[in-house]
């Protein structure tokens, strides 16, 4: 008979419409490929060749201020910019993605692309990662995330906040920093969660992923339950300990949330990165980033209500510190595929301690 | 005015429907992050510890034949398994993503996954990689991708041919080889690329990347053109030295090659994969694989009309050997992004030769 904890078979994403391959028994095969460098020492709290700490000088030759909390500034080498040109006709708008795509040249088509792209450090504290920042001290990043989505959302379609951690992901400085990319497009992957939310929401009557944080409470996926905030393995995840971070009430934006609930997510994600800076007593690499409502600023219908906000998880490690995860060869060409069941990834999790983070446990 | 050369711009990619970001400017950051290993070294013909060499004991304690030209055998720890039981009713299909999944509960949906795996070994000799096998050899290894995908075509709906290849592809022995995953359901890309073909066919008459071949042989964006084969950096790559290796003829199978394009086929993958070598002085690494028409092993209607043939490659080097372009962050979570332009990059590697590999060359 069937058994999803012991036969490979598919799950269906339904905020992409993809599927992805989930082949339990392979966990069990030896790994004789590359090994990620661990370090595991604790970082100082200033370092003089950081461009990120207070008061050091960036590559562009300006100088960081002495600022406590937050700091966010424009990148230096930023992918989008705010003044570039229109292209020329016969491009697509790009708006839902395909679809978008049907007039001019159906082979060679571009449309010209605007934005910017911002910085934020999580705080002047070189050595202070997610997880070793008090709840209080998260809070005020939740709130530049916040400021900074309705800031940008006045001007651009989408606005992107996200963050890199790790070597391993191509982070190129440890100091706790985030990045905001925001563009005159929606991108692709929001472009196929917004068509899907309004799909779900036109057939349901209900924003989809609130149905899931509902469906979910309690259930064998979940890794940090809050009182405003589940966060959960989902059924679809697609990297070993991917998570996805949802509100238990209808939110379509970071700017929406009220002060008790940002409150309440600077909790959840103290204990959520201090269950995966524990699973493998390193500082868990991921990135993660933001997704809500697109924005109106061309004056577009502003139908909000499908969308509910969530964060996405996407940590590489597989099976230690070294082992990852390496979404190459079939998944490039084919389909993603899953080595332990999103159930095994979630109890995992919930067997670490949420309170107590391991550079602690050992002082 | 708008220059796409130099102005951040996005690209449409007609076989996925997805757009990918341009940033040409932006090649000029400083790199800090992290730096691959690279070994330099020529291999051995043949290895004592490598479970792939000829006559070399596996992990399962089977002895691999004295081959000469290739050797396929069964993965040993394949993802995919023919006997897997059905799974229970409510799932979806599977069958064109996205649409295969409206039947039973929206949110959960799985279906049971049935597939082979695996290996083939381009040759006995533990040193040489494609550019380096004589063109009869690959002509081999063409030949055995033909014949697998001939053979497990009558039993399921895709075959995935493909190579991971090098460390930082998760590859974990040098030793030359491929891989191919058979499965019973069409994953999700070539499932994208089914639609797109057929979409393009019925509103053209003609194959999309037929179309694509004929406009792009003598283009800025050709990398290899032999009598029948045309390798591009796609209008649309999102990998910087991505390339699309397409036949200059109808074709939709691996199979229906014909001896003689099977013979410049192998020329023309020499050509290919020496430049690749050349660029950065360096084992080039990617991920590489086939796309032919899916199968119909259940009697579905077998309209391959559509499809051309063709094969993708992926490698992640950006700037040097070991400088690689990291997709995460905004890439995971909104769009592909790209630094360098297509052209730019079809350039570099135009510049290099596509007949002494760099190994020769140092002799
Ligand atoms: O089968 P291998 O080489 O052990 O494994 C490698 O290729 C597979 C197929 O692309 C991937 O799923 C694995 O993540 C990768 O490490
Ligand atoms: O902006 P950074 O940190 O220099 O660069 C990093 O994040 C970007 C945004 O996700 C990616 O495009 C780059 O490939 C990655 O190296």
């Amino acid at each position: 008979m069937f058994n999803p904890s012991d036969h490979p078979h598919r799950r269906h994403n339904p905020l992409t419409g993809e599927w992805v391959l989930v082949s339990p028994h392979r966990a069990k095969r030896p790994w004789q490929g590359q090994q990620e460098k661990v370090d595991r020492s604790a970082l100082p709290a200033h370092d003089p060749s950081c461009y990120l700490c207070a008061g050091n000088l960036r590559v562009n030759g300006e100088r960081n201020p002495d600022y406590s909390g937050t700091f966010v500034f424009e990148n230096d080498f930023a992918a989008l910019m705010p003044d570039t040109p229109d292209a020329e006709a016969g491009a697509g708008t790009g708006e839902g993605g395909a679809d978008g795509a049907q007039a001019g040249d159906p082979l060679f088509q571009n449309m010209s692309a605007r934005g910017v792209s911002r910085v934020i450090c999580f705080s002047p504290d070189h050595g202070k990662s997610l997880p070793l920042l008090s709840v209080p001290a998260i809070e005020g990043v939740v709130d530049t995330w916040c400021e900074q989505a309705a800031e940008l959302g006045a001007t651009y379609r989408w606005v992107q906040v996200f963050e890199n951690k790790g070597a391993v992901m191509g982070c190129s400085n440890p100091h706790p920093h985030g990045q905001i990319w925001a563009s005159s497009f929606l991108p692709n992957l929001p472009a196929a969660e917004d068509r899907r939310q309004r799909d779900y929401f036109a057939r349901q009557g209900r924003p989809m992923l609130l149905d899931v944080a509902e469906r979910e409470a309690g259930s064998e996926r979940v890794v940090v339950e809050t009182e405003h905030w589940l966060a959960i393995v989902p059924y679809w995840a697609a990297w070993p300990f991917e998570t996805l971070l949802l509100p238990r009430f209808a939110v379509s934006r970071l700017e929406d949330l009220t002060r008790e609930q940002r409150a309440d997510l600077a909790l959840a994600l103290k204990k959520l990165t201090t269950r995966y800076d524990n699973l493998f007593e390193t500082s868990f690499p991921y990135s993660m980033g933001w997704h809500g409502a697109p924005y109106s600023p061309a004056g577009e219908a502003d139908d909000k209500q499908p969308w509910q906000l969530h964060a996405h998880f996407y940590p590489p490690l597989l099976r230690s510190a070294t082992v990852r995860k390496f979404m190459v060869g079939f998944e490039m060409l084919a389909e993603s595929q899953r080595d332990l069941t999103p159930e095994q990834a979630a109890a995992r999790l919930r067997e670490q301690s949420d309170e107590v983070h391991y550079l602690d446990a050992e002082l």
